[in-house]
């Protein structure tokens, strides 16, 4: 199966992960968030190829995550922002700059590169995932997880395909 | 820049990403978190070919996110299980999924791909972020972000480099 079939799986995160999930794509959503919005400040944070940068915001736009502005009109320029989809990322990218924080060091003296502030709270911000019904922390033991029958004749097709 | 060199910015998410993300990675993790553990089953629900399951299991048992335990000896074969930095990453995954359910459908009459049950509790499990100080439910616009003085050293070179 090539990569792009991932996109028709019937499971999010095949589908989530063709439109979205490469390192780049996450380092260019990470620029987003901070505000860096123009190609040239990407391309400098990024240190991607002007090409590949070029490919993946297209891909990323084509998808509907981040949305082009013009803030120039000669010559042609665009800024970057991230759509209503793009915002509902942040908390898959601030998981996996949680786990880069814990687990993808060592950061030595200097600490983790950036700390979260509570806007408007004046605390630090460490992000923790609850279940919305009862508030309780949930982690990976607190999940009991039913296949719909469609994704059940999805992975019984594939286990006969063999 | 090549993608190898994100193993070594100053930044959690690029090096987060250097070590697990792609679309890939992220269908494997789904696969143990559901206990498909062995070769032929990743395999066939991946629906990678084995040389592409071969070399991504090694790279997240050489990052330290899955584990290889022996369940036969006579030929030898292998089980995978999430480690500790590979539980960590089920917020994750978690919040791609979810990310998934809402925007890389339709789905259509057959609904989300996978219903997840608060263990124990018998509801249904949505995660949700809060913040861990004050438990006050977290978004993008939520945070302010705090660059540390070698992630803006860091941030300068690469603009200089233009």
């Amino acid at each position: 199966m090539k990569r792009s079939e991932l996109a028709t799986r019937h499971c999010s995160i095949a589908r989530a992960g063709a439109q979205i999930v490469d390192a780049w794509t996450f380092v260019i959503l990470r620029e987003v968030f901070l505000a860096n919005r123009r190609f040239d400040g990407l391309r400098a944070q990024s240190g991607m190829s002007p090409r590949s940068l070029s490919l993946r915001l297209d891909k990323l736009v084509e998808h509907g995550v981040i949305e082009r502005r013009v803030y120039s009109s000669k010559p042609e320029r665009f800024e970057y922002f991230a759509t209503a989809k793009g915002l509902a990322l942040w908390p898959a990218v601030i998981a996996l700059k949680q786990w880069g924080d814990d687990w993808a060091g060592p950061w030595g003296r200097a600490g983790v590169p950036l700390k979260l502030e509570h806007k408007g709270r004046g605390h630090p911000l460490r992000a923790t995932m609850v279940c919305q019904t009862c508030g309780e922390p949930v982690d990976a033991r607190s999940v009991h997880a039913h296949v719909s029958p469609a994704m059940a004749r999805e992975r019984e097709v594939m286990a006969q395909a063999e």
